[in-house]
């Protein structure tokens, strides 16, 4: 097998696994930082090494528009270009088509869209996902989806999950590349009996791992964590099981209790662009005058460097002058949240306490920390 | 002393120093980063410690503005806001009031201006300066000095050198701090019996360390290159000599030659945001599509953490798509290429070679980095 995951420890439906990729291998609950354009914004690979990131995320769209997966490649892959030793998965650029274009046709074939960066009329079908994403090189590669919204008409989840099943098995006939494993991704949005389909048709492709696609894209998050439980049991239960996008540490809780094994979001790094820290103690907004004096670090618990060094009156004046070290260190701080949050879930399970450790962590995340 | 300087070695009038501050000791001749609201844009402090930054500048009049010197002095002062623990150089705000601000009023007491911030009415004089720089807390500050343009009128020049003379010894009084060093700017433009005059006078006060102000403000770096041996001749010999603002590569090297021993410039980190990259054969725009393929790093002998990791290609693609991590290296390269000339510098001078390593410099310096 390109990957290997056994499963250590379970609590309940959730569990401790261990994913080993030609890349290295790492425990899940796993959280991946999002480096959509070759880089997690505003940290280094060796920032991202420091707080314990062990996979990231990258984006075939955006890399296969600029700088273009064929310059990637021959410039070593995407590791090496970007500079990550470590495991990468690489979406497969469906969500991307259908969120972020203008997207003029789409058929069983393929999506016809127009670039968002140029306008230039583009088509992606499931060979060339499979393509970009075998010149990329990432350890685990994803199939094209349909990803319409969760809250699409009972038509088009239908007839997305027709054609995510079709592209998939196309996916897999096209993908050779030997040192990278492909996983499958389940549609069907909250029609539970079509993503029960969809995982079973999607199994029979014997697939390495597979992914629950087109959450948080229409529905609330009661509606995703209600559905989650049933869409992840539809899963094969020996096989690493990704839900792509979320979320808040809140929506991983409830995922990680559904039997989630992998992650990926932007939050962490958009809202400390955006002058916002995760703690375990609920948000702190570092643009608040409140923070001017403060001495005390982001959060007094956390090893990360901008804990370690720098005080919230620091992080506040960086914002207020608009310097970039500001986002810099909010996004460590934001990843390394998450990254500890992750080690914590993962203690937890491997204790068989995970769900008071969810109840207690839920209402300390509710808090305000900015008022406490 | 609070500060110590033992010059190790000559070579001509240029010189190897030693000099020792309350937060660490460094030779000279030596390049100061600027971190103007403490922070060296876009470098984090380990990152500056990295590449060989030994003590960073940061700058009185924008600290006073925000966050204001009171609440850095009440957060621990300026090594401890900023999380830099080695030595720090604060400039005294009179270059800023008379470039940045709306000059309102000028006389003997002091400058009467208009923050560039809000249009807030303040006063800057020798006493305030000094009360702002004791409340920073670097190992050293600068007396407040009226700083015309070099090619100013006579008697404005004049009339400059008289004041900055006058408050060098009110700063002189009114300074009590002492873990921080004083040091005296030396004004007088192109004029060298003004210059003269000048430094003879700030000598008389006895500072245990002096600046020439005013360069890099109006003239050609012809003309500051011609200038620079006598004005330097004027200094007290066993002292430091500090050339503000300046410069360029070529103009430390010609700096170097006519005995000063520190310098600041926001060139490496302002044209690495800019996607120019120094190198000892003239410089890289990295905005060049020549760089696209190119798997080369910005310079093969350099090791600082963006020539180790990355290609020109990424570094390429980091500014086409706008990615902060683009400015972040360049910025660490740029910082790391100063530091690494200063140390090339001071090896020339230890070993009687400065002349013939500045020849052989300046002739690759003026090379086109991107047309090889």
């Amino acid at each position: 097998m390109v990957i290997d995951f056994d499963i250590l420890h379970t609590d309940g439906a959730a569990r401790v696994g261990r994913l080993t990729t030609p890349h290295g291998a790492f425990d899940t609950p796993m959280f991946m930082p999002v480096g959509t354009r070759a880089t997690v914004k505003g940290v280094t690979p060796d920032q991202l090494e420091a707080v314990g990131a062990r996979i990231i995320l990258a984006n075939t769209y955006h890399l296969a528009l600029r700088p273009g997966d064929e310059i990637i490649r021959d410039l070593g892959g995407l590791h090496c270009f970007m500079g990550w030793s470590g495991p990468i998965l690489t979406d497969s650029g469906g969500y991307q088509v259908f969120s972020l274009t203008d997207l003029r046709q789409i058929t069983d074939e393929g999506a016809v869209f127009r670039s968002h960066i140029d306008g230039q009329l583009l088509e992606l079908t499931p060979e060339r996902a499979v393509a970009i994403q075998e010149n990329l090189g990432a350890d685990i590669a994803m199939c094209l989806d349909e990803c319409p919204a969760t809250n699409a008409d009972a038509e088009t989840l239908k007839r997305a999950v027709r054609r995510s099943i079709l592209w998939a098995s196309r996916c897999r006939d096209a993908h050779c590349r030997a040192d990278q494993a492909l996983f499958g991704i389940v549609q069907g949005g909250l029609d539970l009996e079509l993503r029960r389909h969809c995982a079973e048709e999607l199994a029979k492709l014997d697939f390495p791992g597979y992914a629950l696609g087109g959450f948080s894209v229409g529905e609330s998050a009661e509606q995703m964590q209600a559905a989650l439980p049933a869409c992840a049991s539809f899963l094969p239960p020996a096989n690493p099981h990704y839900l792509m996008g979320v979320g808040r540490p809140e929506d991983i809780l409830a995922a990680v209790t559904a039997g989630l094994d992998l992650f990926d979001c932007v939050l962490p790094t958009r809202n400390g662009r955006n002058a916002s820290a995760f703690t375990m103690d609920g948000p702190l907004r570092l643009r608040n005058a409140r923070h001017r004096r403060d001495s005390a670090p982001l959060e007094s618990d956390c090893a990360c460097y901008a804990c370690r060094h720098f005080s919230r009156g620091y992080i506040h004046h960086l914002f207020q002058v608009d310097e970039m070290l500001g986002p810099t260190l909010l996004s460590i701080h934001n990843v390394a949240f998450y990254l500890r949050l992750m080690g914590e879930i993962r203690d937890a399970i491997r204790e068989g306490r995970f769900a008071a450790f969810r109840t207690g962590l839920e209402a300390r995340l509710a808090r305000h920390g900015d008022n406490p």
